[in-house]
């Protein structure tokens, strides 16, 4: 019997409760049925988007909603800004590439997080800019940049969206849309929302509603103006993914019965624990300053490979954990503390990766990490 | 106790088997447990598709798979045929237009087939045209369209690619896939496939992989080429809807445990027994042509409203079939014999809208219809 961990950014577990409600009959998503289900998921939503505006739900991975945040809103040839610190704001740039959008990139040494005043000073410089494109926790490098800084900056500026990618940080970290200017948040299901691939949410704010009428991208799939008519009737453009809204709406419920303020508490302590007991295993982080709560990455010990850590955390522990990434391939891995999670997680964990190390040839005393996050979590 | 049964032409009911295994804990997409449950799925789906090409797997909609048929193979002016019988044919002009190609209709009165030579009429006057648009079951009219015949037309003009929109008719209908010259043929999830809303599959052939190469328009999400890479490595190009895919994988065992032949048999007898069943009671079929196997719509009798007979049908007998959409609301009503479906799910319609017809003050002598459905299945 070898019982599986899964402690990856995404997808993370699911709660049975969750499961076995996304296993019930089919119901229509024209129906009367649907109709309590969908409102219930939009309100909570919006909860925790902390937004009085509606957070739009579309069938598609997180990726999806990336893609509808750059051609819902802008037009060839506009100038933007994107921050790149890792392999997901790598993604940003590509997307707007794609989409002919003239990308000005602030490239962030991976494992940083990027200066606000950076930002600042680009828009200052060019009131041309129409967007500023980043992350929230930037899943490669494990770093949470500044969110509220900047979008008290973005504010500032008429012609510029602020666009944050929160697919990792929604749940885990406090991101305060309306109240800090947040133009345009995308989430993911498989991730804090404790719900398999297949939805992705998009927050927008009316600064990118009155944005979208000068938009004149081909869309159609992912068509941000439809989306928000549809879901004010409580249904959406296409055929619902009655499953996952029904999934959707048990997570939420379960969320809000902890309450935001517990929520961003629990992922906070999870996440120090975490990083000090890895520390006391005398291993470094990955991320050299702003870590975030979504997930921690660590610099493998010398000499051994990171994804060997990552193989045998899984192969012979059962524990699912994340590799490196591109140019952090091999020099890192990665443990999340992210939605269904909780201190026996963050314990299970880190005494898999004493074991690893320990049969990696790697010197560690046994019980040294994991006493630390006792110690934390108590 | 009210059972709920679901007639509706999609989402269509999930076997409580295929319910199950996508209850089952959440497996990392790109960790080795996936990888044989993708390479089974992709399988099955070519052996369901009956084509040697692999089946991109898309975590969409079925409109995905019809947004990426077009956007991956063509290019902004391209002079393209756009057969429009009903509600699904409008929407291929729809995205195509969206994508700034030039369409030209051919609008079929609804509730008819469209006749192939005036497919091969156009071709011929016409060798720019780069590509002829279709659906195989029109679900909004329950018309089949002759597939097998205007493929091997559109086989003849190398300069044109034939794209099927088989959303509703995969699985019901025997389509072959190769022998009949479909170039690309979507299909989705939560119809014959017994799934919940959230995939979509593409077959693409050989002389559509060779357009890919010349379409420049924009994209980033249903980026074919990326999603065929991936799947040669037993991947999806974002994160897989991994919980969808085992169920896809264990929903296409139980087809194959059925066999192909014996899967268009029991779609074939079922929608005769149901276009007989209603005959009999004293009804018109609304598809005045070519029934399809998937779904038959049916007119409602003279002085009652289509919505009526569908809403009775729901709110009484917790029986949800389909009304009419667009032009034919109001003039019918629908009911699905897809995917999940047997013997008593056609006898539990027929006996629901006796019920249903005579509490509407239809004149129906009961158990006709029911007698002559028990009759056919036998």
């Amino acid at each position: 019997m070898l019982k599986r961990y899964l402690l990856a950014p995404g997808p993370t577990p699911v709660p049975p409760e969750v499961l076995l409600s996304m296993a019930k009959p089919l119901i229509h998503h024209r129906s009367p049925d649907f109709v309590p289900v969908l409102d219930s998921a939009k309100k909570g939503l919006k909860w925790l988007y902390q937004t009085t505006n509606d957070v739009l739900i579309l069938c598609s991975t997180g990726t999806g909603g990336m893609v509808g945040a750059v051609n819902n809103f802008f037009n060839r040839g506009d100038r933007v800004l994107v921050v790149n610190g890792g392999k997901f704001g790598e993604r940003w740039s590509k997307i707007c590439q794609a989409y002919g959008l003239e990308v000005d990139e602030i490239v962030v040494e991976w494992g940083y997080a990027v200066k606000p005043e950076v930002i600042e000073e680009k828009l200052r410089k060019d009131q041309s800019i129409k967007g500023v494109f980043i992350q929230a926790c930037e899943t490669s490098t494990g770093v949470y940049h500044d969110i509220e800084t900047i979008g008290k900056i973005v504010k500032n500026y008429e012609n510029a969206l602020f666009i944050v990618d929160a697919i990792s940080a929604l749940v885990a970290h406090d991101l305060k849309t309306d109240e800090w200017g947040i133009d345009i948040m995308v989430g993911g299901s498989q991730k804090g929302l404790m719900l398999p691939p297949g939805l992705a949410f998009v927050s927008v704010s009316e600064k990118a509603w009155n944005r979208n009428e000068t938009s004149k991208m081909p869309r159609f799939y992912f068509n941000f103006k439809r989306e928000r008519e549809n879901l004010a009737k409580n249904q959406t453009n296409f055929t619902s993914p009655v499953s996952l809204i029904i999934g959707l709406n048990e997570a939420l419920k379960m969320l809000q019965k902890e309450g935001l303020e517990n929520i961003f508490k629990r992922h906070a302590l999870l996440a120090y624990a975490t990083r000090e007991a890895v520390k006391e295993i005398g291993l470094s982080l990955y991320s050299k300053e702003s870590p975030s709560n979504s997930v921690t990455a660590v610099e493998s010990p010398p000499g051994i490979d990171g994804q060997l850590i990552y193989k045998t955390l899984r192969e012979r522990y059962s524990v699912t954990a994340a590799g490196g990434q591109d140019k952090a391939k091999g020099k890192i891995f990665r443990l999340a503390h992210l939605g269904y999670a909780d201190t026996f997680d963050v314990i299970t964990g880190i005494a898999a990766l004493e074991m690893t190390l320990k049969s990696l040839g790697v010197p560690v005393t046994f019980g040294k990490g994991v006493a630390k996050a006792q110690e934390l979590l108590l």
